[in-house]
């Protein structure tokens, strides 16, 4: 029969990201697309130990229908673990989700109607416009530089636009893997609070950091600090400290937030899994994550660093990009007039993938951008992979030349 | 500050349901209001023992980002199990979720557009009908008595409403406990194809039956045996075979419509906990599932029985109920006139509770109902409940003589 779809599922696709992954699979196309955290670091040994003291502690009661708003002594751990972010909260200011994503979904349903308008850096997480679309919001990109959003810009906008929230990855985004200065963190705060806007943080990637010394307060915690009363959301994820697999993320919002989510979390799957909030619960007891994340974190600056350095001494015209401070991403700017999506085509004939930077754009623009991650290839294929980039860089100079003398 | 949440998020609150649970945790109340199965009975040992394999066998990768669609291995399972009951697809038509209250939110994400007509059973399912409500859907009552769908209303009202979808329980209904005959079956499957419209089917308890020799096809099955393409969305879950802690349903439908919910899901929350799904497919390999649901049905019958038969030792008068076939609930019919929510006030003073009938109501009447569940008090308990209830009744029956005489 034909199938009559609503209006969202229609217009909704899937993910560019998911797509190169789909086509590079099992092919020997080196993907430096994907945002993977490196299989070879998860603590296998210690996360198949928790799952066992679950069952082994917890009785049938583990495998009964467990809280909307997640499993308690998990939730009082993070209360501790905020803390020492200097977020201040009890366990009701805590709902756990089925990772990051989730609480985007969530914490959207819960504040979009149709038209509101949402206030985003350019570039932005990618997954985050589509669920924002998906709601048929009003997206308006900020003007955004390499210390985070520019202030003017953001006032401006706030004010022709009230929207319902700003979102913001102030720390090693997704996908400029970029670190905002405390200057633009504090205006950021203090603007939406003048202008009585949420803002919605997401910090993913906050606690990769290769330098231990380096210290980026959330937007939450300054809000805190100034005796803000709930103008930020906060929400991370164990997918890239412990690993994407346990599917646990989690919000940090006001009560009253926090309560309609849960509904709306109700409403939408009952609760995420509970055996995996009990084994990260566990987990979180005998496991050194502080030491782990460490140790984690030194071998992806390696990596980032290893790159960089192959990429340098291809000396490409024309190309720049930023030195990662943490997280997982680089950003790489190609020559004004580049397509990256064009040469995206090439790479993939040449053996690899990244994503092309304009899906990161509300507007689609940054077009001569591309995000390529530094932390899932496997540090010995690095070399192949500059390579096969570096042939791909030529065909489209290439092709490039022939179409404009045409 | 002042937060402004969404429509949806502004009318939609906690379930009434989970209200009860929240009023009668810890209080000595006993309730026989929740959808609980019995903890007693969940296999402990077994999934503990999947789990253990899962990360004995599965190396990294169980820890890495998974399909959205899930873990190929379950869904092949799931493919040879769903033949056994008549249903024949391929892995493509099936979509793994956390568990059916995800299913049926995705379902009615990629369908409903606001003010689209859903059809449904009265009663009906109370979180299906929220998860409605909070797409803005139009949802119609069906005319509905003990053998299922009226043929002659649901005619009329494809024809008024054309709606999008019809959602029904065929079998072991939530919260009527009831069946459909095979006549209103087929009737419900020609009658929706003939106006083009899908139907939802949810089947949670069809495999909870209380006489092994019993077979009730599902309208996803009868729909195949016609040569339908496509007319049936079929969902069902492990919650009440396996346990509901490994949070995991499943959509079966044509391709089009798994990889829309895909894309939704995508944006929803990339995908369900892999480490459940990878523990559910290797439970399925060496664990008896079907012995075990006969085990369980076995035991809920009982109860069943034993719960009746305190009920009818109390002759009520004007109190009627059905016995059930299977699945977890009995559906109690009070006098014309009785308002079960106000006789839920006086249970819960007493020390029992119930769901009051109402709220299974797209249109809120019936209160003359109430749903009471059979699987999850333990048995040595009844009698104490339904002295609980007869005592609320007495006092409900006092208090409305003393008003109608005033």
């Amino acid at each position: 029969m034909e199938y009559k779809f609503s209006t969202i599922a229609r217009t909704q696709d899937s993910s560019t990201v998911r797509e190169i992954l789909k086509l590079t699979q099992g092919t020997g196309v080196l993907s430096l697309a994907g945002g993977l955290p490196a299989d070879a670091f998860f603590p296998v040994e210690a996360v198949a130990k928790a799952y066992e003291q679950v069952f082994r502690l917890g009785g049938t009661t583990v495998l009964q229908y467990g809280l909307t708003e997640g499993y308690i002594p998990l939730r009082e751990r993070l209360t501790a673990m905020m803390a020492s972010q200097g977020i201040s909260v009890t366990r009701d200011n805590i709902i756990m989700t089925t990772g990051s994503q989730q609480t985007i979904d969530l914490v959207s349903r819960v504040l979009l109607d149709p038209q509101n308008t949402v206030l985003v850096e350019s570039p932005t997480y990618l997954a985050a416009l589509q669920v924002f679309k998906s709601y048929d919001a009003n997206i308006v990109s900020v003007n955004t530089d390499t210390s985070g959003m520019q202030l003017d810009d953001l006032e401006a906008k706030l004010k022709e636009h009230q929207p319902k929230f700003v979102y913001v990855i102030p720390t090693f985004s997704n996908p400029a893997g970029g670190v905002w200065s405390m200057e633009r963190r504090t205006g950021v705060v203090e603007l939406c609070r003048k202008y009585g806007v949420l803002i919605f943080e997401d910090d993913p990637y906050g606690r990769l950091k290769f330098d231990e010394n380096l210290n980026f307060p959330s937007l939450f915690s300054i809000d805190q600090q100034q005796g803000g009363d709930g103008h930020v959301m906060y929400t991370s994820t164990f997918s890239k400290t412990v690993a994407p697999g346990v599917r646990s993320g989690w919000l940090v919002a006001n009560q009253t937030i926090v309560r309609k989510v849960a509904n709306a979390k109700q409403s939408a799957d009952l609760h995420s899994s509970s055996i995996d909030q009990r084994a990260l619960s566990e987990l979180l007891d005998f496991f050194d994550l502080d030491g782990h994340i460490r140790t984690v974190s030194t071998e992806y600056h390696a990596r980032m660093l290893r790159l960089t350095s192959l990429m340098k001494e291809r000396q490409w015209e024309g190309i720049s990009w930023n030195e990662a401070l943490g997280g997982m991403f680089m950003w790489v700017t190609l020559p004004e007039g580049f397509r990256s999506n064009q040469l995206l085509e090439l790479a993939i004939q040449e053996g690899v993938a990244f994503v092309p930077g304009q899906v990161f754009y509300a507007d689609l623009s940054g077009s001569n951008h591309m995000r390529i991650n530094f932390t899932h290839t496997d540090p010995s294929l690095l070399p192949e992979a500059v390579e096969r980039l570096d042939r791909a860089l030529k065909k489209y100079a290439e092709e490039s030349l022939v179409k404009s003398v045409r």
